[in-house]
């Protein structure tokens, strides 16, 4: 088993400057693991932040193949991450084995699409326009953009994803994989198991050739607020709640430099059952929806918190039938103790409020999430009631029942910005309702046909991000690879000598990558 | 003449519901024009941004082809004001009329150029990844992204360009384009100016049967903050100073929902002479200088602000030629009081700083602006002296001579972000300075070899924006086509119907646009 020494990663060294030791957690037991780890101290988190910077011009002037070399050996290093690694992870988290090596498939696929997008050289963006030396009234210049790192990036992980969202998630991943060095605040939840996936990409690092300071990572609490207003850390990347991530932006935006933040954040993921298939297959919805909700404990940004029905009697034969599963499904035990306090405090406001009435589940109590179910009045969508417009992050879900099809509208123009939205339809529900699309494409960053939201598949085409408050900024994804266009910014090189361009811009197109050329795609030499 | 009648433009209607008049000035003589325009009223302000809202749903599902056509008949109303126009733009802005007629075809070049854009059909980033029912473990399902407006924009022009940079300019086109409806908030330099060309846009939704709300105008002081503050509003562009610009940024970053806003604000393009240029062509290259600098009234965004050279005898000549050079240029008449006053204060800061030499140009009073050369020890730049990051709106340029090789990346080092820098330059000097293109390229949007930085191509491969202070975020731009990405998110489908599905993202790619699928570019249909 590796040694967890719990010293700070700064440039290629371990650092333990500090004397505040924190620890992690047996999640099941709540019992202390037997690990040391040091918080990093303000000199740490600057010396790290700087090491960050000191990489960033050898890094980024890599060649893209490099750093897909690179990607792809840091893939290779977590798929080597064994019984071991995966016991650890499943002690920290009180997730099963199961989901810990389907999320270390995961996370390597994932650093492995990114290879794949370096060596395919989209990313770039290269644009050529060509000089005009005779048109008039005046000459054209010749003018060339590609688009390179903001900088060192700042990476917060997630809790709910150890692995995928995490040390060597997807915001690290695409921020590498843009040329930014990354400076990683390990999560609370789980320093062990951050210090193997460290390791793993030290040693990729080191493998590969990268300057020290590609990646660092700090532990503590804390710690995060100095990292953010850092002068050296360009952007952030960051997942969790609405209120962390919120006090990253603004403090981000009270930067003297204002820097980007992309914080993925709150999320109900409506799920709206339309009538006809509610007819066609209640009973296995409810089955479906009743899974989904459940799932890894409901502990998904993805997690289905919403649903939504037109008055009928197939409605309430639905809700009654969802109110029984729910309340059959056994407790699972939470991330860690203060994912199972939030569960229960967003409970505890379900229950008190006068519009909402709890349908099913057992009493919370105990160290383990109980399934519930609960009904809210369509008064409070239609009214914006705050109550129903941050996620319970849990195994729960709300249902709504609208009187009818203007009201359903109603209540979904209600909503705020959401991850996901999801219909339950058959075709004569999509020709009796074909304003939900438009409406909802206003609302989210992804709409799912009869499917759930929770599995939010790694590719070029997923979003994984969403208007306020699902994230920070609409116009990004922390899941598939646009996810890297967070950390690129464009650069225009005019009348420059061939020999001095980057490579993706000379005519000779070495890089073979396709490029927009005098307004048209090509992947030609220019002469 | 077209009558002047200052009414606010709100959901394709004039109101007039204030009491407020401002005035707008003749800028040469600086007297009053008889014209009245009517300050928004608060609950005007509200109306505009309701009605740019309204008409958000309508204007974003309309084809690409179909706001081509509104981009194209915005040309050529743009086209089509006459000699009355450009005289009352020159009276506005004391700017020659030769300039307003390029500016004009700058303007409806840069739209058609949008119109193209969307024709092109590139802007939708669309993607497709289609299922693989039999994979293993997980099946994948069908996915496929494209982009959207991301709701209404507000734009604050400029006061340098009354046309390009102002009610039809590249903010106002790249959002339009992005099919976000546009609330434009009048500059106060030129409100008759933006009156002519409004009508001008209002001509062009009528004609092309646009839904009304889709241009809204206010005129009037301190109407901007409540515009960034409407929750309808989702994006802001921004051409101005750093004051103005960051204010703007604070607002919407402290805004319940935040919104992105890009504001180009303030930049000094260092020009870097290097030793075998100086040596081969000092004498030209001081008059290219001086043209530039001049140009304008050197009220332009790129105005080289700051000369660098390294110590030298050639150095010394080419220093005392410039400052004969810059002594002999005309006063010339700024845009409006407010810039002139700016300029004199800018000035008086450099002339009482301890460490700043003035050495030539006629002491700036009266009514126009003089022309001004200074010299700044490199202390200033290598301390991070304020001084010298703050541009100085106006023909005046400020030289730092550095002792050698290394002193030069070092003061390069500590400017701060810009929109351009220049390296004039001969291949005996590519080859002794090979470190300065990557040095510059992370301070920059754009890098230009032996040109100046006047001059702004509106094309494909265009970068007008750079690093904080010269944009708020280094990922976009405000002038070439990329300009749209700043108003465009992207959305998922997942498992969606084929008849549901956006055009762009259809099997049988009735738009005939080239889409990346499974990850590779491609303009086939699917089956």
């Amino acid at each position: 088993m590796t040694d967890i020494l719990g010293k700070n990663y700064i440039g290629g060294q371990r650092s333990a400057a500090g004397s505040v030791i924190v620890k992690s957690v047996d999640a099941t037991t709540g019992e202390k693991l037997p690990f040391d780890f040091y918080q990093a101290t303000l000199e740490e988190v600057d010396a790290a932040a700087k090491a960050a910077a000191a990489a960033y011009p050898a890094y980024r002037s890599l060649s893209a193949a490099k750093r897909a070399d690179f990607l792809d050996a840091i893939a290779d290093e977590i798929d080597g991450l064994g019984d071991d690694f995966v016991a650890l992870v499943c002690q920290e988290t009180a997730l099963p084995a199961g989901r810990i090596q389907g999320e270390r498939g995961r996370t390597s696929g994932q650093m492995r699409l990114f290879a794949k997008v370096l060596r395919r050289g989209d990313f770039y963006g290269a644009r050529i326009d060509q000089a005009l030396p005779d048109r008039k009234p005046l000459a054209r210049p010749d003018l060339r953009q590609y688009r390179i790192g903001l900088g060192p990036v700042a990476v917060f992980g997630a809790s709910n994803f150890p692995l995928a969202f995490s040390t060597a998630g997807g915001d690290t991943a695409s921020a590498l994989a843009a040329g930014c060095p990354v400076v990683f605040k390990a999560h609370s939840g789980h320093m062990a198991t951050a210090e193997y996936v460290a390791n793993a990409l030290i040693r990729a690092a080191e493998k590969t050739g990268m300057p020290t300071g590609v990646f660092n990572m700090i532990y503590g609490g804390g710690v995060g607020e100095a990292l953010v207003k850092h002068p050296a850390i360009q952007a952030v990347g960051f997942t969790g709640s609405l209120s962390g991530g919120r006090a990253l932006c603004d403090m981000a935006a009270a930067r003297p430099q204002p820097i980007p933040v992309f914080a993925e954040m709150s999320s109900i993921n409506p799920v709206v059952i339309l009538p006809a298939a509610l007819n066609a297959r209640g009973e296995a919805i409810a089955s479906e929806l009743t899974a989904s909700v459940v799932q890894g404990c409901g502990q998904f940004c993805t997690n289905p918190g919403l649903v939504i029905g037109i008055r009928s009697v197939q409605f309430t034969a639905f809700q009654q039938r969802l109110a029984g599963l729910i309340g059959d499904q056994p407790p699972q035990t939470m991330l860690n103790a203060g994912t199972l306090k939030s569960y229960g405090k967003g409970l505890e406001k379900l229950l008190a409020h006068s519009a909402i009435e709890h349908l099913g589940g057992s009493t919370q109590q105990g160290s383990q999430a109980q399934p519930q179910l609960f009904k809210a009045d369509v008064s409070l969508l239609l009214n914006g009631d705050d109550v129903l417009q941050e996620e319970v992050f849990g195994p729960t879900t709300v249902l709504i029942e609208v009187a009818d099809q203007a009201q359903l509208s109603a209540a979904l123009s209600g909503l705020h910005g959401q991850l996901t939205a999801t219909l339950i339809a058959e075709p004569a529900d999509f020709a009796q309702f074909p304003e939900l699309t438009p409406l909802l494409e206003q609302k989210v960053g992804r709409i799912l046909v009869n499917g759930y939201p929770t599995g939010v598949e790694v590719c070029d085409s997923m979003v994984h991000g969403g208007p306020y408050p699902a994230t920070s900024d609409a116009r990004g994804t922390s899941v598939g690879t646009l996810a890297i266009d967070r950390f690129l910014r464009p650069v225009c090189f005019q009348n420059y000598p061939q020999d001095l361009l980057p490579d993706a811009l000379k005519n000779a197109n070495p890089l073979g990558i396709q490029r927009l050329v005098d307004g048209t795609p090509s992947r030609e030499k220019l002469a």
